[in-house]
């Protein structure tokens, strides 16, 4: 069973949360994970399209019933259909989440990681709630994530 | 239509907020609302005794599927098997929310809330995320609850 | 703790189908039992409305986030906003579920119901699942779905 | 993007069914196919066995928030945690369904996978819905799964 992480934030980030989001993605990549995201755009994309290009894989929990709405860089969409009740799967389904800067959408992600016991690390964000795990760099997130 | 309200925190809450929980769900039933909840134990069990204390309607958003898991005094459980996925049927249910002292799941359902526009009022909380609004007593979040 | 019973159906049911619907909907809330639909047109509405004819209660689950897509005789509108996802809280929801012409929509929630063990009851179908209780009018469907 | 198909039927099949989902998953992962199941026993067991003998790539939709539950023939565990309403997820990450025998699941899944326009292709079913395309062998299945 391969190791499946989480890359979450905001669908419409700043240039430099979507470096830190690739250069995650591809960090993951190399470390043989699976990039798991939401699959639309922003640092879902930015983190599925870093995988990509070190050669990983990429799983996106879409809100919607059409694969189509997956980023270009989603190797497997999964269509939930489900709307914001998603991000409970994409919460669920990694083994732990690195967060960016986000908004509420994030942060939901952030608070169902943690009721469910994932280990959920913070990478570049004003503030989180207890329980985050603080990375100062993509290096040190994805340590954190997959090391604890 | 009715009007429905969320009163949503902590499963093993303080006496404090277990008091103003009740007293929430009094207030709302006055008031002519319909009290959603999670239908569980702790705060959720205390707004519902509130609210049909005062001759409410409760509704028990419950994650499993056994209706006998709802609190003794849910009117309506609503059983979704989704386990903490239901959050999102709760904060999308509501009108609006009155977030008592919480803990993870409480703060999911704050942020789905808040994700789809749903007014949510902060009562005798810590602290909360960006967006919530402030109420110092059970009569303030009910007026605001219900009308902003 | 009050009796939910599910009538579902068609969203574009023949006039025959949409009577049957309606005058089980008032046998259902003159019997004291709570309508459990979709929430929409057709069958869920006709079903609704009878309810609300005879002075009962009525509860819509929706597979959307808006309110106000529910069907005029929805007391109650429960916003999933899951999709079809949300058949299966229909079926977990409903104590008994009473099944009319209908099609692959109708057709997954008799099949959750019956997963679930929830007591399904067809009336007016051509043909149904095995397990699926025939009954030959709408006082035999009621009288099956609250009494076996 | 790849193509993902999934394979649904009883979690306590007959021999023969059992071969047939192997056979299935073996020949899908030869087209180069994702297999998607329900990520248990029985037929999803089998036909993840099938799929991984020939080098494919599996993937789980699972019903709890536990990887572990997944059998061992599971390459991505999507942990959705919602119960019976995953099989909406399955039925519409699926760009095609291969129904063998099996149960009330079974069933919801094929008349989900019909409502949301999915190709259901039944291998080996003494009788199903109107809508499910019949394949007559393990062959014909996958190629009316991928090919109509």
């Amino acid at each position: 069973m391969k190791t499946l992480i989480a890359v979450i934030g905001d669908s419409a980030p700043s240039a430099e949360t979507a470096a830190l989001a690739e250069e995650v993605g591809r960090l993951l990549a190399r470390e043989g994970a699976v990039l798991v995201c939401g699959g639309l755009g922003g640092v879902m994309e930015a983190a599925a399209r870093g995988a990509k290009s070190a050669g990983g894989l990429t799983i996106g929990i879409l809100p919607g019933y059409d694969p189509a709405s997956a980023n270009p860089h989603i190797d497997l969409p999964v269509c939930t259909g489900m709307g914001h009740a998603r991000n409970a799967v994409i919460a669920a389904t990694a083994g732990a989440l690195i967060a960016l800067e986000g908004s509420y959408g994030t942060l939901s992600e952030i608070a169902l990681g943690l009721k469910l016991g994932r280990r959920v690390v913070g990478l570049g964000r004003r503030e989180s709630p207890p329980g985050v795990l603080p990375a100062r760099n993509p290096e040190e997130a994805v340590r954190r994530a997959l090391h604890g």
